[in-house]
This record gives structure tokens, sequence and C-alpha cells, in this order.
């Protein structure tokens, strides 16, 4: 179809094509350091264009946080089959995948830089979250979470952020065994906030029973006892 | 000394008295809620004299957090003696008593709204992170500690600090309830990390020796193992 003369691209394709070109420079540098003339560059058009179909870098900024906060959010969706603990394992298997593709720019935003915390920013972090602790509520099938399975779910949640910023920061442990970990992690923070209430206690023990032998919820439980006995 | 006509106060002591009455409306509402005006109001001065000691609202807001922060990081010190899991909850008990205090700043910090995010008020909130770690290390008595015990650390405290945003946001579960359940959940996630590497399971398992029979740690390994075989 392209015959030499380069085809005129329509404003909606445009935009995307615009997104797509920013959100892969986002990502690889820190956004404060990536200029409206290098996403115009990569993207073969002039400085004045961009501008065209986007205000300003901010609101360019916002639209490929927005791309990127719709494909990870997508990665946290698991069927519903299987044990509970293989589940998170492949989440996190994906979850890692897009930190490892967005290292520079995930780490920028979640640090809170100056040119990055704009209250539209704030709110794609929270509605990520709020699709992570909306679909591990629909795998633990509980509909009206009591206060500390909330708590323990939700502060995972920012313990595999940390986690995963802390990884960025040298690599210096294997993503895997990171991935393994906060899977573990998890069944260790429900146990913990189970020690203190039996509701949560009845729960945790009903799932436990439905994990196979060889899952990680059971490796923790055999390595943890080992330790418990040396 | 005072005689009916109001004292004048140096310079600095005026700075000093502007940075208490801001870091206490800071504390109670939003800091982006707070207004200049208010603030001259609440310290018995005219606006322009507030501007006469700071530029703007921006660098009177990061006078207080850096008062605010140099409180929490003053709240991590602990003698080196006793129990360690009796030592961190009574430094997990300071600190909720600052977030208690300070709620309504606390989370508008934390939670990163648009007015707070100065790379000042970041290095700020970086060097109490860095305080506590660095507070931890030494009551850990490891000097060059390996990465994972690095991760635990770290990862921890942002999970304390999840746990106080979480627990401000309603106040549902009862503060001492978490106090404790801080404390163990440092324990259950340096277990999860011990059981991929064996440095780092030795030191736990030196530091478990030296706990009392009734402390936090003990205490835990207890309930685990009950639900472990229920």
């Amino acid at each position: 179809m392209t015959t030499g003369v380069r085809r005129r691209m329509g404003v909606e394709e445009r935009r995307q094509q615009l997104i797509g070109v920013a959100l892969d420079l986002f990502s690889r540098r820190s956004p404060d350091d990536v200029s409206i003339d290098e996403i115009a560059s990569a993207a073969g058009i002039s400085r004045p264009l961009v501008y065209h179909y986007f205000p300003g870098k901010l609101s360019l900024y916002e639209a490929a946080l927005k791309r990127a906060s719709d494909d990870l959010a997508s990665r946290f969706v698991e069927p519903h089959e299987g044990p509970l603990g293989e589940r998170l394992l492949r989440v996190m298997g994906r979850y890692f995948d897009f930190v490892d593709d967005h290292g520079p720019g995930f780490s920028a935003l979640m640090r809170g830089g100056p040119a990055v915390g704009s209250s539209t920013t704030n709110a794609l972090i929270d509605s990520v979250r709020q699709a992570a602790y909306d679909q591990i509520m629909s795998h633990l099938r509980v509909e009206n979470p009591p206060a500390r399975l909330e708590l323990v779910v939700r502060s995972w949640i920012s313990l595999a952020e940390s986690t995963a910023l802390i990884w960025l920061d040298g690599r210096r442990i294997p993503r895997a065994e990171l991935e393994v970990q906060l899977v573990q992690d998890f069944a260790a923070l429900a146990a913990v906030a189970a020690a203190h209430d039996t509701e949560l206690a009845t729960l945790l023990s009903d799932l436990l029973k439905q994990e196979p032998g060889d899952g990680p919820f059971t490796d923790l439980a055999a390595r943890l006892l080992s330790l418990a006995s040396s």
C-alpha cells in the first residue's frame, strides 16, 4: 500500500502512534529526561505537529501512563481455576515482565518525581491498585471482605510495588525468586493477620486445604517448619 | 516578663514559632486546604509578615515537614538491650503515636497529592526511611547486609507505611493490634526470605534464640504452627 509517498494518518491513528512512541521513551528513561523534540523525532513528525495532538508533555505523559495502566491491569486477570498459589505466581510473572519492560519509567513514577505527580497520574496509580485488589478478592471468593483481610490485601499490594522498585535498583536478586517470595509473603501476611482473627483463620484454612502438596504455599509451610525446628 | 505589650520575637524565634503553627495546621488538615492567611491568623501576625520569613507556602510546608521528619526519625532510636521483638514493638507504639498526631497531613503527604510532591519533600521522606533502615540494621548488628536482608527491611518499612495509611482511613482495626502485627510481619517476611537463603536463615535463627518465650516472635511461631496443623 505504501508507494514511497508517506501515507497520511487520521487524527486518532496519529494520537495512538504518538502515545506508543512516548510510552516507549518514558519507559526507557526517566520521563523528566525525555523532551518533546525527542518524541517528535522518534515519531518522524515536527515538534509543532506533536503540540497539535497533545497540548503539552504532561498530557502526552498522562495518555502514555493510561495505556501502561490498562496494560498492567489486564495482566492481573487470571482464570478462576487451579490452585490459588499457582494463579498468583503466574500473575507475578506477568507483573515482573511489565516492571522489566518499563523499569526507569516505573521507578520515576512510583518514587514520585516532581514532573510526574499530577492528580491524574495519582488517580491512574490508584486505579491499578484497585484492579489488583478486586482481582485478588474475586479469586478468594470473598464478597464483603472483613477489615483485616482488606488490610492484608492492600498492604501486600504495596509490598509487591516496593519489592519491584528495590529489584529494579541493581537487580541483585533473581526476579524468579522474588516472584515466588511475593506469593509466599502473601500467605505469611495473611497467616499473621489470621493469628489475630478467627474469621480470617477459618477463611485461610479453607483456602489452604485446596492447595496441592507441591505448590508455593505448602512449600513455604514446610520451609517455615524446618526453620522453626532448627 | 510580658507587660501587656507584646514582646518582639527575634528572627529565628519567629521562624520557629511559624513552623510550629504551620505544622499543627498541616497535620490536622490536608496541606492543600491550609492557607497562608490561616497560618498568619493562628500565629497572630499579618500575612505580609509571614512572607517576610518564608517566601511562600511551599517553603513553610517544607520547613514544617523537616521538623516532623526529625521528630519521627528520633522515635526510631531505641536502646540496644532486651529482646528484639520488644524493642521493635516499642518503636511501633511511638510510630503510631506520630501517625495518630499528624493523620491528615501524613496521608496527604504519603499519598502524593499535587501540592506536596517537590524534590525536597521526596528527599525528606527518603531520609526518614533511611533512618528507619539504619536503626533496624544497627539492632540486627549487621554491618554489610546481604541483598536479601536489605530487601526484607526496606520492603517491611513500606509495609509499615501502607499499614498506617490504611489504618488512618477509617481506623477500623485497633492500632495496638496493628503494632503487634507489624512486628510479627517483620519476622514473617524475614522467615520467607530465609527459606530461600541459608546466610539469612543462619542470621535469623541466631536472633530468634535470643527471644524470650513470651515475646511477639515466639507468640507468632506458636500461632502459625497451630494454624498449619489445624
